[in-house]
C-alpha cells in the first residue's frame, strides 16, 4: 500500500474560465491513476492545494507530521517544483525508515500536454523499489534530497554535488 | 544510458483517416519523452512496428539478439500487451546480466486518454533501479517475467505463482 | 430548437481496450456540446451507431422518416463520411421545407486530435442560417447535397458540377 | 477567401512553464485549421497578442483600419471575450459592406478541453452565409453586435434587447 499526499503545485492547477486565471480546485490524482490504469493499492489524501512558492513552515510541518504518522512506509507527495527541494530537506531531517518520493509537473495536468502523468508513473515506480530515504522524481530521474536543485532557467532538476 | 527498443503494439497504433483503420506509422516514443520532459540519456531504436499477436519466433529472435548485442545494460522494450509475457520469457532464457523492462499500453498514445505516458515513466524508472533480470512494467507495477500473466477479461496484468 | 440525429460514423468510434479494435459505444455528442459551451437549444436522438459503409436502405429509410416526422425544421445529422452523400440524396428526395445539415469526422472524437468539434460547430452554425435544403458541412465548408463528393484519396469533400 | 485577424485573448493563451504564468506566444490558429481539416481559403494575420481587458482605443483603431483596408469582404476576428462587444461596436460604426464575425474561447486552446475549435468552426461558417454586418459567434450562436452582452457570472454570451 502506497500513501499519496497531495499538496497542490502546477500538477493540479486549473484554468478558471470565469476569472481567466489559474487556480486550484480538486486534485486530478484519482483521474490520473484511472487514466494510467494503475492497479497499485494507494490511499490518497489532500493536505493542501497551494502554489509551493506560498508554502510556509507551518505547511511543511503538516506534511512532515503526516508522513511520520501514517502507517504506510512508501509515500509519494505531489508538490510544486519551486520549493520541492526545501520540503524534501524538511522531511529528511525528521522522517526516517520510510521511502518518500516527491514529484510534480512543469505543465498542469488539465492541459492535455502535461508531463504530470509521466512523472506520476515514475514516482510511483521509484517509491516501490528505492531504499528508505527522501527523493525527488522528476524528468524520469530520481535524486537524493540533498543532491538536487531545480534549474530555474531550464525548469529541469539536476544533480548537485 | 538506457536503450529503448520499439516493437509496436497498441502503444504506437495510429488512426489512418483515409482507410478508417488502426495502423502503424512512426513511433511516438520521441514525442512522449519530450512531453514527459525526460532528461534520461536514452538511445531509441525501432526494431519492428507490429501488433504483438503477429509476432513470430523470428521477430522474437531479433529482439533477443538486439538485447544481447547492445552496449547498454538497462533496456526498455515497448511491446504489444497480448504476447508481452512470451517475449519476456524468450529474453529471460537468453539474456543475462542486463535489466530489461517490457512495457506497453492499453490505449494508443495517439488517443488523448492513453495510459502510455504513465507506463513509459514507470518502465524507465524501474529499469534504473531493479537488479538484472527480465520484468514487465504495467499498471504501475513490476512483475518478474515468470510471475505474471495478462488477464484477458480485465486487460490488467496480474501476479501468478 | 435544433434536432440532432446521431447515426455513428468515425465521429463516434471508440477504441475498445479489451479487443484492441475500434467500436461503437455511446455517442460523444453531449460531451462535445458541453466542451463547446454550446447554448443552442438542441434535442439529441441516436438512431443507430454504425459505420456508414454498412448503412442499408432500411437504415436510410429510418433516417428519412425521422427527419420527416420531427417537429424541428433545423436538423443536424452526424454520419460516417463514406456514404454521407448517398444519405443526403435520399433525404433530398423525400424531405422538403427543412434545413438538414449532415456532418462527420475524419478522426474519432475520442482521439484528442479530432476534427469533430470543428465540424460540429460548423454544422450547427450553417443549419441556423441556410435556407431549407439538404447540405453537407465538412472541412469548414457547406455543399448542396447534389454538388459534392468525398475525394477518397485526400479524405476531403469537394464540389462537383 | 476569408480574412482572419488574430488579436489574442484566451483563445491563444499559453502556459509558460518557466514562470508558471499564462502568457502569449504564437497564435494557434494555423494548427487549429489543420486539426479541423479546414479547406476554406483563408489568409491569417496577427494584429496583436493581448488580453482583451488591456485593449486600448489605439488597438481597436488598428483592428478597424485593417478591416476597412483588406480586400476580403468576409472577416473573422479572434478576440478576448471580456471586451469583444466593445470592439464589435467600434467596427460597426466604421466598417460597412463587410461581414465581420468575432469569436473567442473560454478555455485556452492549448488546454486539451478548449471550446476554441468549436467556436472557430462556428465563426468560419457564419461568416460565409450571414449578410454584411458585425456579429459575435460564441456558444454555437451568432448575435448582432448591438444585441449581445457577455454574462460575467456564467461566462456565456446572451441576447439583450
Amino acid at each position: 500500500m502506497i500513501r499519496i499526499f497531495v499538496t497542490g503545485g502546477t500538477f493540479d492547477k486549473t484554468y478558471d474560465e470565469i476569472t481567466g486565471q489559474l487556480s486550484f480546485a480538486d486534485t486530478h490524482l484519482p483521474e490520473m491513476l484511472r487514466l494510467g490504469r494503475s492497479r497499485i493499492e494507494v490511499s490518497v489524501r489532500t493536505l493542501m492545494m497551494i502554489d509551493s512558492l506560498e508554502m510556509t513552515d507551518t505547511d511543511r510541518d503538516l506534511i512532515v507530521r503526516n508522513c511520520q504518522q501514517c502507517d504506510e512506509s512508501c509515500i509519494v507527495i505531489t508538490h510544486g517544483t519551486d520549493t520541492m527541494v526545501e520540503t524534501a530537506a524538511a522531511l529528511a531531517r525528521r522522517v526516517s525508515d520510510k521511502t518518500i518520493v516527491l514529484t510534480g509537473a512543469m505543465i498542469p495536468y488539465a492541459f492535455g500536454s502535461s508531463d504530470g502523468l509521466f512523472n506520476l508513473g515514475s514516482a510511483l515506480s521509484f517509491v516501490q523499489v528505492l531504499p528508505p530515504g527522501v527523493y525527488i522524481a522528476m524528468n524520469g530521474r530520481h535524486f537524493k534530497w540533498n543532491k538536487v536543485r531545480k534549474n530555474r532557467e531550464t525548469g529541469a532538476f539536476e544533480t548537485v554535488s
